[in-house]
C-alpha cells in the first residue's frame, strides 16, 4: 500500500521475544497492572460511548465487529485487554438489542514486523470467543482497508516514536543530547525535537486510524505521560533511564564499551503531557476526545525488587541495545546496571515525585 | 469460537520454517511450478466467473476485496499467487466499473499456528497492493467472520489431512496399514480408511468455507490427485513414499530405529480422483462446481537430481519425521533416503506411469 521502506521502524522495537524467563511474555506486569486498573473505565467508555446505530457493515444480516489492538506486543497482556472489550461490547450490544443475532468478533494482533507472531498465535487462548489475526507492521502507516474496524485499542505503545529524532544525534545542532540517552526535560533544544517527532508520528497515527475506523468507532489509549509541569527526570521512569545512561557513560569509561556509541545512543522514547495531547488530537481534527483520564499505577508507590525492575526493564530495551551496541555487550550493560541500580535503589524510589502517569484517552472518530 | 483443542492439527504438518538451506521457502519450487501452470488458468477463471454485482461489503464506497490463502505456508510461493489473484481482480473490476474507487484488498494468510509466521511477515513484498494479515489454525474449522470472504484460494495443501485415519495404525484393525507409510491403494480396507478420513476432512472445509464466503464467491483449489484408475503406488510421489517407508523398514532391521515407531507410522496424505471430489462437493451442496482441470506438472517429465529431489522432500515431511522418531533420528532418516534414491534412481524416475496429476478446482459459493 504505501512505500513501507519509508514507514519501516527497526526491528530493536520489539519487546523481547518467546516465553523464556527474559521474555516481555513474562516481564510486563506493569503493563499488565496498568490494564486493571483502566478496566473499569473502558467498561465504562464502551458501555456509555459505543453506538450500534451504525449499519452492520456486512450484506448479510450478521455483522462483525473488527477490533485491532496496535502494539499488542507477545500476550498474555492484549488477550486479557482483548477479553475485556469483547465482553463490554458484547455485553452493550445484548442489552440494546434483546433477540438479536449475536455478534462476530474479529480481532486484529498489530505490532512491528519483528514482534515474535510465532508465540503469539502459540499463546492464544484456545476459548476465545473471536477470531484472531495478526498484523505485521508500524502503526504509524496504514495497516488496515478504509472504514472497516470499529475499536481500536492501543496500550502503552505511542510513547515509542517512530525514530529517535535526529537532531538529537547530530553533534553539530544545538539540540545535540550530549551525555543523556533520554528527553531528560531540562535541555530545551532537545525537548523541542523531541515534541516535534512526537507531534508528527501522533499525526501519522491518527490519519492513519481515521481511515481505517468507521464513523463513530471508538480508540481506547493508554500512553505514558507526565503529571503537568513535571519534567522526564523527575519521574521514575525518567530517573532510571537517566541511571541507565550514567551506566553507558561509566562503562566508556572503563573502555569496555565506544564513547561514541555512547554519544550516539538516544531512546525513541517521549512522554507526553494532557495538554500536549489534547492540541495534537484536536489539531488533527477526525476524532473528538470523549474522555483523559490520568492512571496513576500502584507500583509507583510500592518499593520493588532490584531483580525484578532490571528484567522488566530488559525485556523492552534489550532489542534496542542490542542493535546499537551488539549482542555481546547487552549482558555485560545490564549486569553494570543492576549493581548500580542497587546500590542507587534508595535515590530512584525517593518517594511521590518520582511518579510519571499515564493517560487513559477515548476518542471518538468523527462521523464525515 | 469453535471447541479449538479438538480442532488442533499437530505442529509437525508445518513445512520447515526459517529461509535456510533446509527451509520450505527454499524449497518448493514444485509447488511454484504448480503455479506456473495455474496461473493462466487462474486468471481465466477471475475473468469470467467473479461477480461484483454482489454489494460492497463495506457501508462506505469503497470496497474491501477480501482473499485468503488456505494452507499458504512461508512465502515465497504465497506471495506470487496472491499478487496474480489481486491482479486478475483489479483487471476485472476495472473493465467492469470505469471510473470507480479503487479497491482496497485485504489478504489473510492462513496456516497451521506452528507454521512460522514470523518469516512469513520478514519476507513480505515491501510494494504489495494488499493489507496482510496472517491467521493462525487448522483450516479444517472456522477461521473467519461470516460472509466476510469474496475468495479463497488453497494450493497444494488439501490433500494433507486433519489426522491420520485411526484405524490403519491399529493392529487389530483389518485396516491395519503394516509395511507401508501411505495410503498405497493396495490394501482395500487403508484405501477405505484413508478415504473415509479425506472426506470428512473436505466436508468440514467446504462447510467453514460456505459460512466464510459470500454468496457469489470463489474459492480456487489445487490439490494433489490420482490420474483415473491409478493407484499411490504407481504415481511419482507415491514410489517415492515407499522409498521412505522401505529405508525405515531397513533402518529398523539394522536396529537404528524402532520397528513399533515404524510400524506405527503413516502420512497424513491422501491423493484424491476427479470422481471423489466431485462427489464430495456436490454432497456438500453449498458449492458449484465452475471448472475441474488436471494440471500436469512439467517437472515430474524430467529427471531430477538426487540431491534436489531430497531436499524438497525434506522441507515438507522433516516436521512430521522428527515428531514420531526424534529429533536425532531425521538426519539419519534422510542420509539413508539419499543413499537408497541415488541407488534406485532409474526405477524411481521410470517413465510416465510414474507420474501423479494435481488438480485445479474453480468453485463458487451458492448465493442462499
Amino acid at each position: 500500500m504505501e512505500n513501507e521502506e519509508t514507514k519501516t521502524v527497526p526491528k530493536s522495537w520489539a519487546m523481547v521475544g518467546g516465553d523464556g524467563p527474559r521474555s516481555y511474555a513474562k516481564n510486563s506486569s506493569y503493563q499488565r497492572g496498568l490494564l486493571d486498573i483502566a478496566n473499569e473505565l473502558m467498561n465504562e467508555s464502551i458501555r456509555e460511548t459505543l453506538d450500534f446505530k451504525i449499519p452492520c457493515s456486512d450484506s448479510s444480516n450478521i455483522c462483525t465487529f473488527r477490533i485491532a489492538d496496535f502494539g499488542c506486543s507477545v500476550g498474555p497482556n492484549t488477550f486479557f485487554a482483548v477479553e475485556k472489550i469483547v465482553e463490554a461490547v458484547e455485553q452493550k450490544y445484548h442489552a440494546q438489542f434483546q433477540n438479536s443475532p449475536p455478534l462476530e468478533f474479529q480481532v486484529f494482533f498489530n505490532d512491528v514486523t519483528a514482534n515474535d507472531f510465532n508465540t503469539l498465535f502459540k499463546t492464544l487462548p484456545s476459548y476465545r470467543k473471536y477470531f484472531a489475526a495478526g498484523v505485521p507492521g508500524t502503526f504509524y502507516g496504514r495497516l488496515f482497508p478504509k472504514s472497516t474496524l470499529r475499536l481500536a485499542y492501543s496500550s502503552y505503545s505511542l510513547h515509542w516514536l517512530s525514530k529517535v529524532p535526529e537532531e538529537v544525534a547530530d553533534t553539530k545542532s544545538p539540540a545535540w543530547n550530549k551525555g543523556s540517552i533520554q528527553c531528560s526535560g531540562t535541555a530545551k533544544e532537545v525537548a523541542k525535537a523531541y515534541s516535534a517527532q512526537f507531534k508528527n508520528d501522533m499525526d501519522s497515527f491518527l490519519n492513519a486510524r481515521a481511515q481505517e475506523i468507521i464513523g463513530g468507532g471508538l480508540m481506547v489509549i493508554i500512553v505514558a505521560g507526565l503529571p503537568d509541569g513535571i519534567l522526564m527526570s523527575q519521574t521514575g521512569a525518567g530517573i532510571c533511564n537517566e541511571l541507565l545512561g550514567s551506566c553507558l557513560v561509566d562503562m566508556a569509561k572503563l573502555g569496555v564499551i565506544s564513547e561514541e556509541k555512547v554519544d550516539s545512543f538516544n531512546l525513541p522514547l517521549y512522554y507526553s503531557s494532557v495538554k500536549e495531547l489534547e492540541e495534537i488530537i484536536k489539531n488533527n481534527g477526525h476524532f473528538c476526545i470523549e474522555r483523559m483520564n490520568t492512571l496513576n499505577h500502584p507500583m509507583m508507590k510500592t518499593k520493588i525488587d532490584v531483580r525484578f525492575a532490571v528484567s522488566q526493564f530488559r525485556a523492552v530495551f534489550q532489542g534496542l541495545l542490542e542493535e546499537h551496541f551488539g549482542r555481546d555487550d547487552v549482558d555485560k550493560i545490564f549486569e553494570y546496571f543492576a549493581k548500580k541500580f542497587a546500590e542507587n535503589y534508595d535515590s530512584v524510589f525517593r518517594g511521590e515525585t518520582h511518579q510519571h502517569v499515564d493517560h487513559f484517552i477515548l476518542l471518538k472518530r468523527n462521523i464525515d
